[in-house]
């Protein structure tokens, strides 16, 4: 079973716009045991598109369009499609009532321009959006599968899981493929590889291991081909043994970000957190608050950027700034208590580091970051030594502080 | 003249690897005024890349390949073309002798393994790469032109401006095609389109416009070619036509964040400023501070999630919290006065709305939000309403209130 997925839109081919919208995709079908045989980017040109159609039908059952789905004049999927498949445009009444209802909602007159978003192909099924005012539509034509989609990569996503992916798994017989994940924290993909290198050896030849490293955290994924159902419980075999080898590096099982695990933990302890970012600048803060629900655990943070502020806000005293200086074991402790006698919640973290490019020392290079994180019983500091990208810092600055935190909840820090 | 890259590697269709490559070569195509024609991103599977050189050749001049050159089995591109092109590899003792150096460097031996990356396709050019082990190729057969470069972004980056960029320009007489980007916060991208609507109807063939919507900030791009050298003034007079019409929406010239430009105001203004975030949750300070240098104009914030974090580091009234809610005129007002008080910046930003899923009432439904920004002296207050979802509001309402800050240290708000 092969798929194509054709991304459409002259901002892509210029670089404006770095096409992720197609490694979301990829993993979904790596995922369904679909195979992703290609991927093409063209421009806004109704030729182009044409082109990309007939070549990725003569090798894909599933081909799915994202972007030009717009008002505006650029935007020429839908047209294109609706020349490619014969068909003519027709104005649904449900997508019209509800895009009138959102510019109502947003105290917005609805544009005549929009009105050509509600006119949907007569011959396809509409794939409703209800994040945004670009609709999907499903065609099929010999066997073929024709998705389109919009660009906007959350409204792509909300469409494809919502809509596109049940459709999918309907429709189609996919083989039989088994998929554990665990997300693990506090080590890198090489050191994880060392401890795995054996496991990795004694694999049945129909299970894979894939590494797949985001910043802060590496997630690991099993996949279990074979026609019998004892492939789920030879990858779950497979997934226990990894989880004794890793111990506390695993944070969760199945695909879980570090934040919502975490916000598992305090909810259970019935417990509370606050923060104290120096470096990170909010960024640990707003993996909090990024979880839905965050608020019954999150108090707030201070974001102490300046020395004025650390003072000010955390009790930071002037002489350890001035004799120590901000990224000091000292400046954390001080930080983290502070913040705890301030917002009195259960849980602490304080960070400061230097995320660059700018402001390394010899002794402090970019890239140094002081973690605190406790109670008011009890604190524990580490130094880190991470990367010499500034984003790339503040990512794992976050994470490093999130995961401290986590092992503290369960004991296992001293 | 049009080019097509193809960007080759199976970790790519299965979602494990972001294709960041083909965005930055679009950028270094489209400023030498080169039309890149279409991506194509395959498998590690010579049979896919030779379809695609074959492909490639029939529309364009230029074909760019990257990727499939590493020392392991699934590395067929070095394979594949010397087949295609009927050809031979013999051994670069010059490449040989620079890759034995940098293992001992590194206190690693040398594998037979890595030898193969030290043959070179006979009837090609070689072009060193001098940042790692895979070495480019540049191909030439009836006046196209084919390049083979390393997947690894900065080695591809590298190789491409030391040897691609040059070599192209000295082969090659380019035509001339001009950009001019607008960058717009405060209205949608229909709002503008229906601004632009005329203005789109008198353009000159060519050049054109595109709308570039992302979450917070539409992005405008006229693109102008000819062959006289009037193009770039062309383009000049059309991107003014624009501001003028567009006044206060345009927040810069050439590609620029929202909080990079309020970052050279404040600089300018010798200004600094810090935020009191509530449903944002930190992303405001984030965006602040993922500017380098950001140090020198932002001090800090409380993120104030609870109303207890409220009353306690922002001084917010019980009884305003109890009455009105937290999601009020009053209550931005009062976490705005509180911060200033305790920050002493010159500007501040307090945000309280709803981001979601939950806690929306028919009164303030999920994507209320309140924005209050300002001087101890003044203050001004808005209300508005987004969108039904939790992470896009929250990167809504950080664009909305950055944005009402701009306007305010402009003048414009009254």
């Amino acid at each position: 079973m092969k798929a194509t997925v054709i991304t459409i839109g002259d901002e892509i081919l210029i670089g404006q716009t770095i096409d992720t919208n197609s490694a979301w995709i990829g993993q979904k079908f790596n995922e369904l045991g679909v195979q992703l045989h290609e991927i093409i980017s063209c421009g806004d040109s109704s030729e182009q598109i044409v082109d990309a159609l007939n070549r990725a039908k003569s090798t894909s059952k599933i081909v799915l369009l994202t972007g030009g789905l717009g008002p505006t004049k650029d935007d020429l999927t839908k047209k294109t499609l609706v020349e490619y498949f014969n068909t003519e445009l027709v104005l649904n009444e449900e997508v019209w009532e509800r895009m009138k209802q959102i510019f109502e909602k947003r105290g917005k007159e609805v544009l005549e321009m929009n009105r050509s978003q509600a006119m949907i192909p007569k011959d396809g099924t509409m794939l409703p959006n209800m994040r945004g005012t670009a609709q999907g539509t499903w065609f099929e034509r010999d066997g073929v599968v024709f998705v389109s989609l919009p660009g906007v990569p959350h409204e792509m996503k909300h469409v494809m899981e919502a809509q596109v992916l049940p459709r999918l798994r309907e429709k189609f017989d996919f083989p039989k493929i088994v998929h554990a994940t665990l997300m693990t924290a506090g080590a890198g993909e090489s050191v994880i590889a060392g401890k795995l290198s054996d496991f990795e050896a004694q694999l049945p030849a129909n299970i894979k291991l894939a590494y797949l490293p985001e910043l802060g955290v590496v997630k690991l994924r099993l996949t279990g081909s074979g026609d019998t159902d004892d492939i789920k419980a030879a990858v779950e075999e497979q997934k226990q043994k990894i989880k004794t080898r890793l111990g506390d590096l695993v944070y969760a099982e199945g695909e879980e970000k570090l934040e919502v695990t975490i916000g598992k933990l305090l909810l259970e302890q019935k417990a509370t957190v606050s923060c104290a970012e120096s470096c990170t600048g909010g960024f640990v803060s707003h993996l909090f608050t990024s979880v839905p629900g965050s608020s019954k655990y999150f108090e707030g943070s201070v974001i102490s950027y300046s020395y004025d502020i650390k003072e000010k806000l955390l009790g930071v005293n002037n002489t350890t700034l001035n004799t120590v200086g901000a990224v000091s074991h000292e400046c954390v402790a001080e930080m983290l208590s502070g913040l705890l006698l301030r917002s009195g919640t259960t849980y602490g973290i304080a960070v400061s580091g230097i995320a660059g490019p700018d402001g390394g020392t010899p002794d402090k290079p970019v890239g140094t970051v002081w973690i605190a994180v406790g109670t008011n019983e009890k604190q524990v500091i580490r130094r880190f030594q991470f990367f010499p990208s500034r984003m790339e810092n503040i990512r794992v600055f976050a994470h490093a502080a999130l995961n401290m935190l986590r092992l503290f909840m369960l004991g296992k820090l001293q």
